[in-house]
């Protein structure tokens, strides 16, 4: 026996048999770059990895945000509860929160949206201010001269 | 020798000896009505639980708002990195933040955060148009009538 007929006789001892029986589902491909979140999570890549299309081997810092402050099974469990059309959007918002609540441990995000809050309210109250004196003037304007 | 002298005993033989080695720390003393997040993670509540001044028995829906999307792990992390002075404001935040993504899993705050710039953007488009007005009545005032 040479060393084709070896190799040979080795895939056959473990391909399925011919019988009648269907084949076993074969396990879903391991792709040969991990995606950055099971690169960093040191587990298998599979070619349906939820994490994957997300987070490309190029984007290890943007996992490492997100999995700081929510942690991989929760990250995979909100992906997994929305369409595939709607996860791009979804892990950019997490990563923004996160980054936001690393930036800002005690407020996060929620300091942000009381700042905007704020200066949308002095933004109204000048507004206002504003249309008043413009509303004044052109009674101003309106009315004869003494 | 009486029950008296027995208990004695007793309690001699589990107390430690006197010699020179202080006696071993106690163990904290759990208390008698745990946290409502020790009592939903159903772990001990100790005395000197993180979670407990935070998360009180009467307040369940408070917790498993954050622990649904931070998990509890996070939550504890989180309040461990910070001064006590500041951990009831980073679980108000975080009961806030998480609430938001319940509410809107795609963008959760970054929504809010997004709406409130926009409207932000909008009030000082209007509150420069409204200056520009009273600057432009302001000049036709002050310059004699043709």
């Amino acid at each position: 026996m040479d060393h084709t007929e070896a190799a040979n006789s080795n895939s056959n001892s473990t391909s399925p048999s011919s019988s009648s029986s269907p084949p076993p589902p074969l396990p879903p491909a391991v792709v040969l770059r991990p995606c950055a979140a099971c690169k960093i999570l040191r587990r298998r890549c599979a070619e349906n990895c939820v994490l994957a299309p997300y987070f490309p081997p190029t984007e290890r810092a943007k996992f490492k945000i997100a999995h700081r402050v929510f942690g991989a099974s929760k990250i995979i469990k909100f992906l997994q509860e929305l369409p595939e059309s709607q996860r791009a959007d979804a892990v950019s918002s997490m990563v923004y929160e996160a980054s936001a609540r690393i930036r800002d441990p005690v407020y996060g995000c929620a300091g942000a949206i009381c700042h905007l809050q704020k200066q949308a309210n002095e933004l109204q109250a000048q507004l206002a201010k504003a249309q008043a004196e413009l509303v004044n003037m052109q009674c101003q304007q309106a009315m004869p001269a003494s």
